[in-house]
């Protein structure tokens, strides 16, 4: 038997406008361990805006997501329309804001976003051929959206210092998906949809506790396979 | 007795220009495992110049290594010259290129190079209060260029596919320093100057042992203070 092919979806290079560098990182060097044969995708369109950093500031640039995500993926990185279903046995997305900028609109539209059209098409196809598919931190808005009914978990429901971001699970509770309270060492396996979701980042925890949690999440993705 | 307090200096934000993000967010992690209090500094200067990390060809952008570094920071970061020597008890520098062209002019010059006067100011003074130091990567360069007679590794000396940058040892020996040939999951240690070396992403190796050898490279840096 060959190795298992994952396919991972960036969404630029940082926590405020692209893809959480430390959430891709630690995706890759789980599955780095695991075996597995990783490509790296972004689709190939303008970020919605760029922030800066250190100010927290938009400022006037234009960047693009494909180019951006390549600093994570060190160059080796292919369009998203060139993902091959049939070549690849499951899918990750990692979190940041550029999940809910890029690949979707919801943080401007939030249950009422969009979703970037290639995006939308690899995450149905995945589901159609029940391949399994894991994601962390706000990338489970995606599923919300796009796999009706579908269970899943950004950590926890009652906003507090530890979870600041807890007001996301009552957009996803209105689109008809049921949201499981989980730790950030924890994950949540929807078994019917092959779906493996974690908090990562989504709770205010140390960032080797969010590299675990991401690792529980990468070795059911795999073990789904 | 209070928590060891460590200084990461980053370069920017991507492997042609900047901080490699793995080696960066290796250090982040094994630090916060180990218990440790991190500060991320960066120099507050403009990247030498811009790399589309898709095409690896310099772009016309201009991007500051202060604003880029603190994609990898989340916003927590500070200008390098507001380190104080005197509240911090380690110093690591991941690599990347922004070493040998932010931090340094490595990239042009080799040996003859200049170090950004924070970088140089801030090194010389860990070195002579005897606080550890640890380089990996391509930032040894930096040790090589400011620490006379040091030992370090950049991994092993001879170019082949496994270590594809491998001339950088002769000019460290140019330069009056020890190379020591070291694997990729192994640290060179010089005890004299508290200085630990590690070769990372100088080897083309899988992701995952180079997130073990960096973990043995901060392991040992917070074993030495």
């Amino acid at each position: 038997m060959g190795k298992t092919r994952v396919a991972v979806i960036l969404s630029g290079c940082g926590v405020y406008d692209g893809t959480e560098v430390h959430e891709s990182s630690a995706v890759m060097v789980h599955l780095s361990r695991a075996g597995a044969e990783v490509q790296l995708y972004a689709p190939n369109v303008n970020q919605m805006h760029v922030v800066n950093h250190l100010t927290s500031k938009p400022t006037e640039e234009v960047r693009n997501v494909l180019v951006e995500s390549s600093r994570i993926a060190r160059g080796n990185i292919k369009e998203l329309v060139q993902l091959s279903i049939n070549d690849t046995d499951a899918l990750i997305i990692p979190g940041g804001f550029g999940v809910a900028k890029n690949l979707s609109s919801w943080a401007v539209k939030g249950k009422d976003c969009s979703v970037e059209p290639s995006v939308e098409l690899t995450i149905k196809k995945f589901h159609a051929t029940k391949k399994p598919i894991g994601l962390c931190c706000i990338a489970p808005v995606l599923a919300a959206k796009l796999i009706p009914g579908c269970e899943l978990t950004v950590g926890y429901d009652t906003e507090c210092e530890k979870w600041p971001h807890a007001k996301t699970t009552q957009a996803m509770k209105d689109l008809g998906c049921k949201h499981v309270n989980k730790n950030v060492n924890e994950i949540h396996i929807d078994k019917k949809n092959k779906l493996v979701t974690t908090s990562a980042f989504m709770c205010n925890a140390p960032i080797h506790e969010i590299f675990d949690g991401i690792g529980e999440m990468v070795k059911e993705v795999l073990r789904l396979v």
